[in-house]
């Protein structure tokens, strides 16, 4: 089955510094697993125009979707766009439909700070959605939000249905047992399913389960019969619950 | 003034398919911040050994300080140890030190999950520190903790002093304007004041303040110099309060 996978970009110095918790993150990741797209790799970078330029040019190279988050805005420290262009090789050419769209938000006489914002790659496609102020702007398959997670997400769910995929499938078991006790069992049951994705997470002050596994696939038949033969596997009694 | 760069890499398929939200992340930037290290770049990699071996193998060469979270549990999923030897063309060897260790916490006879933890790469250092069960393992400039957490912390602080540079100084300015009111002054205060960080990061929906500024040096006096010199770049009145 073929299947897109995604990077997710952070930009943003104030994350690195921990000013910021990264919200954004959770929220993408969240999304996109729940559109059947595989989240590949996370990156948090500096309001750098180079370590942006070497970020973006690397990830469109390796992934089939990627998003970057922050440094829009009119500010110094706002240079996506730049960073974007020197990435790609691509001028950066004033855009006259953000333009159009900036001097109804702002009023026809704009400052240097706000014409700014009307600086993109050459070649970014303006995505227009009648729910949202102003366009969701994607270069090549980057998608450039910003960095406010409200606008962030508002900007998401507009276009999001354009990322959908074969969904994936999900169970968890809770166990009550130590990781060591069933790691020789996991390691079975991937020898007999190699393709379900099988995650061991032990939980330290639970008092009714001490590790919660879960089983993943995009095929759902061969998600049921891994779980029937893991259950086969384990020890009698080890699983206190099932979740799907 | 010489300063350490670090990177922090966390590593877990839990996080990217946004079941769990990292937390370590926030945890270690603060840290680190308040310590006087500068994190250059976090990244979320799945659980796959090429992937951390390509990932610790860069990253030692680009950082002085690399900290890995997660992976190094007994099951399938914990492949850290496997992919830093990979990333480091270095074999997994038992250690001698570690399998005591164990064996004080589970018992004489260990089973080969609880034996798998006592592999490491060869050239691994362990420190051990009175207040911890386990030492910390570190190859190189890389420090290796647990994902969990609560382990983390706990490790991270047994150790945290040895990372200590000297202090970043921070002011926080509230400002009423809007971004692109203040993107000029902004724009000239770096041309008078190269060396300062200098952040801006807008508010939606805060009564009394539009945009907080940044302003962070290591270097005290020039922290106060550039604060005097923008507070007369800015308009009258635009500064709502001041933190330090």
């Amino acid at each position: 089955m073929s299947e897109k996978n995604a990077a997710i970009i952070i930009i943003g110095n104030e994350i690195l510094s921990g000013k910021t918790t990264d919200v954004n993150t959770t929220f993408l990741t969240r999304e996109l697993r729940g559109l059947g797209v595989r989240v590949q790799r996370v990156t948090v970078i500096t309001d750098d125009i180079d370590d942006i330029a070497q970020t973006i040019s690397a990830y469109l190279k390796a992934y089939d979707l990627v998003f970057s988050c922050g440094g829009i805005g009119p500010t110094h420290d706002d240079v996506t766009m730049a960073g974007i262009a020197l990435g790609v090789n691509r001028p950066l050419v004033q855009d006259r439909v953000l333009l159009d769209y900036l001097k109804k938000n702002y009023g026809p006489v704009l400052n240097a700070a706000q014409l700014k914002m009307t600086e993109v790659p050459e070649g970014t496609e303006l995505i227009s959605v009648a729910s949202l102020r102003v366009p969701v702007l994607r270069f090549k398959q980057l998608y450039i939000f910003p960095g406010i997670p409200e606008l962030l997400v508002r900007k998401f769910n507009a276009i999001k249905e354009r990322f959908r995929e074969a969904p994936f499938y999900l169970v968890k078991l809770y166990i009550f047992l130590p990781e060591n006790a069933i790691a020789a069992q996991m390691h079975e049951m991937l020898l007999q399913y190699p393709l379900l994705q099988l995650g061991s997470y032990p939980k330290l002050h639970k008092s009714d389960h001490k590790v919660v596994l879960t089983l993943e696939s995009k095929e759902k038949p061969y998600l049921d019969e891994a779980l029937q033969a893991l259950l086969v596997l384990l020890p009698d009694d080890a699983v206190v619950r099932i979740e799907r």
